[in-house]
């Protein structure tokens, strides 16, 4: 059974009504909440740990529940282990529009990746309850759980998780039943941690880009078209092992020339696509691996990944059409075995608008662009309608300790998150 | 200083005479021998191991000293660890007819490779004991030391040897000080290991080929026209490590992209190559080897060999061009470091003229081909004249269990050996 952290105490009805005039972030407070947590899993050399069930995680989501809960939110923990609170709607029969990302990091984090989606939601809150005002829906703030491995939070929440323990590959290798039981999960419920579809009117999702995008063309703001879908193969090339010296040219069957051929097909046929793709060998491995040896296997992942699920239908026909004729011609036979694939989200054309909307009312310079990383908006967005807000990532860099996201930048992300929350919640039903 | 193994006995005089018929080897007696050394360090998959130094090594080499021993031989052991028997001529003020190879094994070793060579010299020596025939010049059969790893033993009596210890990477891993006192070799004293330039009229070594052009060519003898040169360059390439999702094509520098270009020219520029020279890259690493990570390092290596000195020149500056050019073109930064560089040794006009007559005498089909791999020979003919027989490997296979060569494939081997020590010993001075 999902666990209750608290009875959230209500609201003073004296100081509520509705969202007539707009809201704003405070550029402090929210740069204080982000320095708070980051202080939680913080190393020596900058960067931020917090593995998802670690005692860091649980110490991240006890004071962002400790937060919530002195901002009178209703505050709970579902079984797929989200950490969830509710700020009720004037009108508690309407959905919720939904906020939030993960507070668990990758072993060499930055303070902003997840982070800042959900402390810039807990911000949004704050900034009403500041004004007084109250909307229409009521608002769930969510830190979905282990975003960077399992996604098990997103995935529960949607509906989308896997019912096999044994695919769930927690970073700390063992069983996804132990880790959700650590933050107050229960796997054995993890059904009930899906919501009904009347649950949700929107979910939006602030995050750092974690490319170059924004910083090249110099906005503010991205407007994510959704969150590319991936599709992901493991390439095994078999030739003949042989003396470097003894076999000549036109006798070998050279494993590492055929995968080098793979590589450049697969960098070439991204690169000369209209649309943007990605796609990406990243690991290769040679047997036996000697310099005075002709390479005798190689094996390779091949990774590609695009918003639109027409373009990666394209780009895996091409990977397998290339790979057959490399196998022709080099004379060494080529196994591709599909190792995942996950399909593309698009964002909701509504969220969108509303965010570019806001953005402007703002004064902040804005443009569309893809999601090519996953976040836990691509499990939600399955379900409800979904949006992305982006603020730019210095140099493009993320998951280091060289991540970074201005004060100012993360504030002007947190301020276009409030605007549409409002504005969406005079919008929508 | 060089040990002793024995004061060999003096060959009965009574039974000796010039050699003016010729000598067959005996089939059986030369299968017996390979068979008998391959049990001292069979594996039960069939290999043999005896690398160079170990218990197996001293074993191998002790069988041999007590067969030359037994033979009449004058047995020693140098300072570079060679085992050396001499058979004395007729005029012992003429240089010796020199023949050998190497004892020592890799790791899954044949029973052919080296080992032959060695035992064929001995067989020839047994052959014209049996016919009472004794060559005018004496006949130094020599197992050279560790062959497989360091090669000092041939380097140490062709006195090219370096003499900084450290330069010698020993497979045991042990300094070549320690593995040479294992076989009765002393490092102080290598230099007195250097064999004058009179000390030899000649010296041939008899290998299998360890490639498949004799099998392809239906040949029965290989005459060999040199041991090629090599050049060895490490190679690293930087790229810019990054999300594999997050980074659009355009904004890569993805170092396995450059790596796989530069594995492609490398195949193209020896196969194009009007001779027929080879080039490997045998070796491949990436980092941080990733599928989700856009590669940001990789070190190769490349491996050039050629028996003319002016391909290999050619080959290297084509390297270094192509280099450049795929350096500036992906916009990654390659840095080339050489390894180390084996100038070529031709064989012998004069010896090879001789074994090629001594084939046909024996009606054994044969044609010339050049060593693609190193050998003994390659060090011993930078001071005297050398020649090298081959015979063939089946399916090109060796440093295998499938290392295989016909009883009968040795047999005329051995025959062809030692028709040419007869032939040298009336042709040369």
């Amino acid at each position: 059974m999902p666990a209750l952290i608290s009875a959230s105490p209500t609201t003073p009805a004296s100081r509520v009504e509705p969202a007539k005039i707009a809201a704003r972030p405070n550029r402090d407070r929210l740069v204080a909440t982000i320095e708070q947590l980051a202080s939680i899993g913080a190393k020596p050399d900058g960067s931020v740990c917090r593995r998802g069930f670690s005692p860091e995680d649980v110490q991240g989501r006890e004071l962002l529940a400790h937060w919530m809960k002195h901002l009178g939110m209703h505050v709970r923990v579902d079984a797929a282990g989200n950490l969830i609170g509710r700020l009720e709607g004037l009108d508690p029969q309407r959905p919720a529009l939904a906020t939030g990302s993960h507070l668990d990091t990758v072993p060499t984090g930055g303070r902003f990746d997840g982070a800042l989606g959900v402390l810039a939601g807990l911000e949004a809150c704050r900034a009403l309850q500041d004004q007084g005002l109250r909307l229409r829906h009521g608002i769930e703030l969510i830190a979905f759980a282990d975003e960077e491995s399992t996604m098990v939070g997103c995935k529960g929440l949607a509906g989308t998780a896997s019912d096999d323990p044994e695919s769930f590959a927690t970073s700390n290798g063992q069983p996804i039943q132990d880790n959700l039981a650590r933050i107050g999960g229960h796997w054995a419920s993890l059904a009930s941690a899906r919501r009904s579809d009347e649950a949700y009117a929107a979910f939006l999702e602030l995050h750092v880009e974690q490319g170059g995008v924004l910083e090249q063309r110099g906005d503010a703001i991205g407007v994510v078209e959704g969150v590319v879908g991936q599709r992901r193969f493991s390439i095994n090339v078999r030739g003949q092992a042989n003396h470097a010296g003894t076999t000549p040219m036109g006798l070998r069957q050279d494993a590492l020339v055929a995968a080098s051929r793979i590589v450049l097909a697969v960098e070439a046929m991204a690169s000369r696509h209209p649309g943007d793709p990605v796609a990406t060998v990243g690991r290769l491995e040679v047997w036996p691996n000697a310099a005075n040896v002709v390479p005798g296997a190689v094996a390779l992942t091949v990774d590609l990944r695009d918003v639109d699920p027409t373009v990666l239908d394209q780009l895996v026909e091409e990977l397998m059409q290339q790979v057959e004729r490399i196998g022709v011609e080099t004379g060494c036979p080529i196994a591709v075995d599909p190792q995942f694939s996950v399909d593309p989200t698009p964002a909701d054309a509504v969220v969108m608008a509303t965010i570019a909307e806001a953005a402007a009312d703002l004064g902040l310079s804005h443009s569309q662009l893809p999601s090519r990383a996953s976040h836990d908006a691509q499990e939600v967005g399955r379900r409800w309608p979904m949006g992305m807000i982006f603020v730019p990532s210095r140099g493009g860099l993320s998951h280091s300790a060289a991540e970074f996201t201005s004060d100012e930048q993360c504030w002007a992300g947190t301020a276009v998150l409030l605007e549409t929350l409002q504005r969406l919640d005079r919008q929508l039903p």
